[in-house]
């Protein structure tokens, strides 16, 4: 085996991966984490993009975001103002959501924080299931428990989180991945055990009996509640590795709707976009795959993290309700160890005899292998205002990583294009 | 296929099977519930025996139990009166408790019911971890969290249960079976499961924000609370089956601590039962096979449900515990099909591509092919007052069995003799 720079570069950024221990440490209005957010300027998932371009799902998810914030009283109002809207990709500043992903400065976010580098990530709570704004949803019902978070749900978490411990969260994925969850697109057990430790704290909060009632039935009508700290986690735990010289790791991948796109450790921040694709899956009755957004959202930090598509034997249920079986779940997993550069050291599946999930997906193996990463998604509407009609995966497209690796060999000096000495070395 | 009228009365055991839903309806005073118990009268685990008959850590449990009921003022008045006692097993009065299985009159009990066929069953409410009355232990610090149990958890999940419904015990069952649980040495999912539904009806019962929330710590300190309901459930649902005419299938199997035996279906409640073997595991430190107690305890009856070691394959982490692989878990599981009667329609293992758990322990089967079950256990120390030492697997002894298909071959009215004519016909 050659030890290349490359390859010394990737045992580091794993080494620094398993050292990481991500926890929810707080709660706060956006604006008060993220300095750039304030009035007529939104976040939103994926590469950064302007109103124009959006597809219709993002642009109803911006127009609720404006009721949310009072910035329009209704949604002609709302319309004309978001031509108006600065708008930036929330990665760009530590933050990230599911699907749109919209974040307006006084949205309330979870504060994680990787304990061994110090980076903060910041996330949207998420709504539940049904209407939501991820999903280009924006009636009345869907601003309403948007406020409903901001203001009782948010200062109860924090007020318990004081009571409380910061919360391990690294913990929670490392046995919900070994009770069936890929902590993705299935975040059951994880949700499960986030509740068992919340309650007691929740209890000792000064909202009122009937408030912790309703905040805990809130939290357990949602399966989905631990996703937005997973991705969070995802990311605190993939800064540490942003920047790495010669690191040929992808470090992010997200999607706007319109485009899907990965950045490169070694290559910084830096966005390699390309035409979001779209999912194959189940879809709920009376829709198809005609009816499809392309992918979009945030969550896709999780399968460079080594959870989501590439841990699917984790959570073979997934599978089996789009119709596969468990070999198959088994089957995609096996594949994504031929792209990744190790397995993770504590999120370890049991089907496989409690192996390491494949952790760190390497540039240079799928374009010299040409089998891209499975990515979990949930699908929205391409029409505005519709919503989640399914949940299925999609395979990230191969140019994106041809681009980043193009990058690699010609261009940035962080880069210094050592993959392509390698290259011409080896053979 | 020979359709013997054994088989098809198994074949029935198994629909009663299918069409049974358990329910946590209620929690009440074991005397209230109970006729038989009384003043000096207390229930023990595995078929009936005197207290001259009983295992140190039996003896101790019992010990406990009259210091609790304020029946004796230290453990020499205790130790007196304890001859005086009148013991009976709990199974002859539809309750159980794992290990020593001691129920006194005024310890409270969780009433199941099995929705099908309106059998009820009892169980304690666990104790948690550590030093505990089932283990044998009755220092002040266990008699108080009984007092505990009976005075403010007790209440508290009546009242919860009141403002609530009845807890689907079948349906978390089957979920926890999907996460990595067998539901008898593992209870980590469904603890959880049933968390995050008690949760809100807890903090809405008239008890303090302080004992709810201690209440909310002491069951996520405890990842066997869930295992006196699954005991329970199990119990509801294989009464549906006994006095079955002409069934083959194991309707109990629970030990004392010197005796295991088993119940079958069609023989009704009569006891077969042999010398109690020891448990093979993992031992906490400085503990070895030398100092275990023969087994004890009626949660043996999971494995008769379709529970615990016939579903080993569900939760490889308890192989993986003792020092097993997956593939160990997935053999012992494979191995049991061969001894039952069918699958189960809504235990699922996901690692085996979603098939039902071994259901159905045929006593036919275990004596033809010489394949007794296996069953999970803790394990208690032979000396009294030093607890739980390990947990591990054992063997249930094939003498019970055999046994048993004697009886059937030549024994009550209701066997029929039905199991020897079939055998000479297809000979």
């Amino acid at each position: 085996m050659v030890h290349s720079r490359i390859d010394q570069a990737n045992q580091l950024a794993l080494d620094r991966i398993g050292e990481t221990r991500v926890f929810w440490r707080d709660v706060s209005l956006a604006e008060q984490k993220i300095p750039w957010l304030r009035k007529y300027r939104l976040l939103h998932a994926g590469p950064p993009l302007v109103w124009n371009e959006m597809c219709g799902a993002m642009q109803n998810a911006v127009l609720g975001a404006i009721l949310f914030e009072g910035w329009a009283n209704d949604l002609d109002e709302a319309r004309n103002l978001a031509q108006e809207i600065e708008f930036d990709s929330a990665h760009s500043h530590q933050a990230l959501g599911p699907m749109a992903g919209i974040i307006s400065p006084s949205m309330p976010v979870l504060i994680l924080e990787n304990q061994a580098f110090g980076h903060q990530t910041f996330a949207t709570i998420n709504e539940g299931l049904g209407k939501t704004l991820r999903f280009g949803a924006n009636s009345p019902e869907v601003i309403n428990r948007l406020h409903w978070l901001r203001n009782t749900l948010a200062p109860m978490l924090q007020q318990a989180l004081e009571f409380g411990n910061p919360v391990d969260i690294s913990s929670i994925v490392a046995r919900a991945v070994q009770r069936g969850d890929e902590c993705h697109n299935r975040n059951k057990s994880a949700t499960s055990l986030l509740i068992r430790r919340l309650a007691p704290w929740l209890v000792r909060t000064s909202f009122s009996r009937e408030q912790v009632a309703e905040a805990l039935l809130f939290l357990d009508s949602n399966d989905h509640f631990f996703l937005n700290l997973s991705m969070a986690a995802s990311k605190a735990t993939l800064e540490g590795i942003v920047g790495l010289r010669d690191c040929t790791l992808v470090s992010c991948m997200a999607g706007n709707g319109v485009q899907f796109a990965i950045q490169v450790a070694a290559l910084g921040h830096r966005w390699f976009p390309v035409t979001a694709p779209l999912a194959q899956g189940r879809y709920f009755e009376g829709y198809s795959v005609r009816d499809a957004n392309p992918v979009m959202g945030d969550s896709y930090i999780s399968e460079a993290a080594g959870l989501g598509g590439v841990a699917m034997a984790a959570a073979p249920a997934i599978t089996s309700f789009v119709g596969g079986t468990t070999q198959d779940a088994v089957g995609t997993t096996l594949e994504m160890y031929a792209i990744t550069a190790g397995e993770h050291p504590y999120y370890k599946i049991p089907t496989l005899n409690f192996r390491g999930t494949p952790l760190g997906i390497d540039i240079r193996k799928v374009v010299d292998l040409g089998i891209t990463p499975v990515i979990n998604t949930g699908i929205a509407h391409h029409l505005p205002g519709v919503g989640q009609i399914g949940a299925g995966i999609f395979r990230a497209p191969i140019q994106c990583f041809q681009d980043a690796v193009q990058e690699f060999q010609t261009g940035t000096p962080n880069a210094t294009g050592s993959y392509q000495k390698e290259k011409e070395r080896e053979t």
